[in-house]
Parts: C-alpha cells; sequence; structure tokens
C-alpha cells in the first residue's frame, strides 16, 4: 500500500531549501537556465505599462545574477527603461510535453542596473534576484497534478 | 547589376500599411501568432514591478484582440494583475536560425480584461492591441540587416 516517489522527492526538496537560500540558483535552475536559448525580459515604460521581449541571457554563478544580452542593447527601450527604472523580470520556459500539455517555467524577479560595460566589456542588463518562481524544473518528469509551484524570497 | 527583392518587399509594406492600421493584425502576423504555441504575458504587480509568464493564447478574430488562456487562470496572480492595473504586453518569438543567429517576434501592448466568462464560457485575459511590434514576422527570410522593427499604434 506504500506510494513511493513524488512524497520522498518532495522531502530532499525541503531538505535542501536552507541551502537554496542562501545560493542564487539550485543546481536543477542553473541546469535548465544552462538548457534554454531564449529568455523574455519584461521591464517598465515610462507610463509604468509593461513591455516584454526575447533576449539571450546567461548565469552569472559568481555574482549569482543573470546577464542579459542583445543586439544594439544600449539603444533598446528595454535599456532605458532598466535604467530609469531598475525592475525587470525574465522568465525561461518550454514546452516538457504536449499529451499531456506540460510547460515548465523558472522566472527571476529582481532589481536590474544597465551597465555598459559589462563581462567581456559589452554592456547587458543584470538582474539580481529578488524572487524565484519555478514549475517543473525542480522535479524530474512525471504526473502533471504532482508538479507544484515553487517560490521563494532571497535576501538583497 | 540589379538587386531586386528586399527594396520591393519593403515597398509592398508600405502600400498596406494604410490598411494595417484599421486590422489589428496584418495577414503575416495572424499566421505568425498561429504558428507558435507559447506566449509570454507581462503584467503589473501591485507594488508596480513587472512579472512575466508564459502562456497559452489565440487572436479572436472578430474583436481583433488576443485572448490569453491559462490552467487555473482566475486564480493566479497575473489575473489579479490585470483586473486591478488594465495593462499587458504579450510577445511572441521563435528562433529563426541560429547561423547567423536570427530572432523573431511580435509583441502586442495594449489594454487588457480578466474576464470571468470569455469565449466558450472559460476564463481569459483579453488583450486590445495598442501598439504592436515585430521584428522578422513581415519579411521572407532574408539577411539580418535588412530585417527591421514594425511598430505602429493602433487607434483605440
Amino acid at each position: 500500500m506504500g506510494c513511493a516517489g513524488p512524497g520522498q522527492d518532495g522531502a530532499l526538496i525541503d531538505m535542501t531549501s536552507e541551502l537554496e537560500q542562501q545560493m542564487a540558483f539550485t543546481d536543477a535552475e542553473t541546469a535548465y537556465l544552462g538548457s534554454q536559448q531564449l529568455g523574455r525580459l519584461a521591464t517598465i515604460q515610462p507610463d509604468g505599462s509593461p513591455q516584454v521581449k526575447p533576449v539571450g541571457f546567461r548565469v552569472n554563478p559568481g555574482l549569482g545574477t543573470i546577464d542579459v544580452t542583445g543586439f544594439n542593447l544600449t539603444s533598446s527601450q528595454k535599456f532605458r527603461n532598466v535604467r530609469r527604472n531598475g525592475q525587470a523580470a525574465l522568465v525561461v520556459d518550454d514546452i516538457a510535453s504536449t499529451d499531456p500539455w506540460r510547460v515548465r517555467f523558472l522566472e527571476v524577479r529582481g532589481t536590474a542596473e544597465a551597465l555598459e560595460d559589462g563581462v567581456d566589456g559589452g554592456p547587458l542588463i543584470r538582474i539580481r534576484p529578488s524572487r524565484i518562481l519555478s514549475f517543473g524544473v525542480e522535479e524530474p518528469p512525471g504526473e502533471p497534478h504532482q508538479t507544484r509551484l515553487h517560490a521563494r524570497d532571497l535576501a538583497s
């Protein structure tokens, strides 16, 4: 009558939560971020409304940040938005399965800097995570109803 | 010595611009939106910061809107954000080529409604476009430097 598996996975995740609080990203999150080529960056327009664009990105393991790159970045509206407003959210996602329909994602919200000279001397938008939300990233593929939203706040 | 193609495409696009102002989406935009399974919806949190999530969506040709759907939509933060704030931006994109690197996208910004009972009786977030931006959607695949950003405002 035992029901092994999901509960044990859940226990493992809980056991690592204290460590996760100190590391910006878990190993599963870092691997997932590395597996995707595009993220979508949301920033705030001067009038307070949102805009969202596909961007390139990479994890900066030393700083625990997400560094966003792009063609002609410094002349883009999103770069000006970040410079003025200092806020951004980035989501990375994919369709893990179409039957059953199963979308995974990792969203990073936080404060953001618009840097003219970042890593390798190129411009970038650097996001310092204040909240990380994920769905289907920590768990191995399983039944959709066993997947749950992970959300945590990080000390600034 | 002739250089046919891109210039003629540009002329064709300009010729249809008046019609595009009255239709919410061009034929190329409608086709592109129909070719992608996920969009990413940016909304505004209560504190004014952005959030962004992958969502399902469909063009509503009768209304000229984008109707966003999702699992447990009415209990989601994005639904509450739209109900309170009335603003949203959705981007649809794909990687058309990796060499040369070529990302296409279509972004729709506008006013948004959080509807408990939308099409087919299900809840949805309905975006009425006020500005549409696209890159690589109107043009046939070509040289990256010949691709340009299309942006237009729509009468509200």
